[in-house]
């Protein structure tokens, strides 16, 4: 996504009641001390705009939402996005998803990966959000290993398919085309722009027991 | 593939050197006795005209080709071909793929799974060829199981990827686009067709350790 700065956005996002300030202080205590409840966590990673977990969550009230984003700009026009709404179940942090193992231990349900920066170069592979420098800290993070993926990128969805697969995920659900199936899922702002140019979205679903 | 049917085509195959009359005696020991030596040994499940193993066994002379085709016209269209070729390296079965484990036991290193049908009505999946009903069978006949697998029907390859991996399976490569990845394989007769209308062939390799 093409970053507009916003002056200040690194001190105007913690206005928000829905930020974190200090996540770090909650590691493996999120349910009980964000969230009040024992509801699962899922957590975006890269949730951008915020359309997608916000829609989520509105959706979906027994699950608690967490996206993470690394732009404290972007966090931010997501946050003003929630200004006149009132949800719950949802928090935002505002840090590189390296840090995540961290931030939380054997808490998260469910991680969603939703066009993710593709890092087509060889040698930033290792970057990619399903790399297996990843898959490491999500086996820190969560309590169950459910990744769900979109991306219109193939050389990214082929190799995460192979990342995964080889880390011990099984692949359980699959779509080469995520319009064309009779699944449904909220939309994220990319998306919204590729259906409408009629790019094909790819989908998986994966399990690690 | 459509079958035109030659008259005496279940007795005329057996002029053929390539086939083997009564595959189930060698059962565990087509190495040694089928082709004298301790070369591994790859399958075709359904080769159809053959072109694809036909060009594998050219070029692969140190491994063993079996190829498996259920209709005896075709297997007989096949066999025609290889009239004025030497291939010791190369044997055709004429036997549906549910009989295999009756022939095969722990001998066989690679599977291929070349346009198999993809059978579209939910009641005809369990005829897949990478449905679990087969991949028992692979149990039965392989030593190592490694499949691989062509296909433009997607519904089909999404469906494989989940059979697989599943079932124990690693995707340890993917194409969904084989021919404008840097991958060189056989050809077979669809793949050829296919090509020319630049419809994308999808291109798994599995493997169960």
């Amino acid at each position: 996504m093409r970053i507009r700065n916003i002056k200040n956005a690194d001190k105007l996002i913690y206005d928000s009641p829905y930020i974190i300030e200090n996540p770090y202080q909650y590691r493996g205590n999120f349910q009980k001390e964000v969230f009040k409840n024992t509801n699962p966590i899922h957590l975006e990673i890269g949730m951008g705009k915020g359309n997608f977990i916000i829609d989520m969550a509105m959706k979906n009230p027994n699950i608690n939402f967490i996206g993470v984003e690394k732009y404290s700009s972007i966090t931010l026009r997501a946050l003003r996005k929630l200004k006149n709404i009132d949800l719950p179940n949802l928090r935002i942090i505002n840090v590189d998803a390296l840090e995540l193992a961290k931030i939380f231990y054997q808490e998260i349900s469910t991680i969603y990966l939703n066009f993710s920066d593709p890092w087509p170069k060889k040698r930033h592979h290792k970057r990619r959000l399903t790399y297996e420098t990843f898959l490491k800290i999500y086996d820190v993070i969560c309590k169950e290993n459910i990744i769900i993926q979109k991306t219109d990128n193939i050389p990214l969805f082929e190799s995460s398919i192979v990342y995964l697969s080889t880390y011990g995920y099984q692949i359980v659900d699959i779509s080469l085309d995520l319009w064309n199936s009779n699944r449904v899922t909220s939309q994220t702002e990319y998306e919204s722009k590729f259906r409408k140019q009629g790019i094909k979205i790819n989908y998986l679903k994966a399990i690690k027991k």
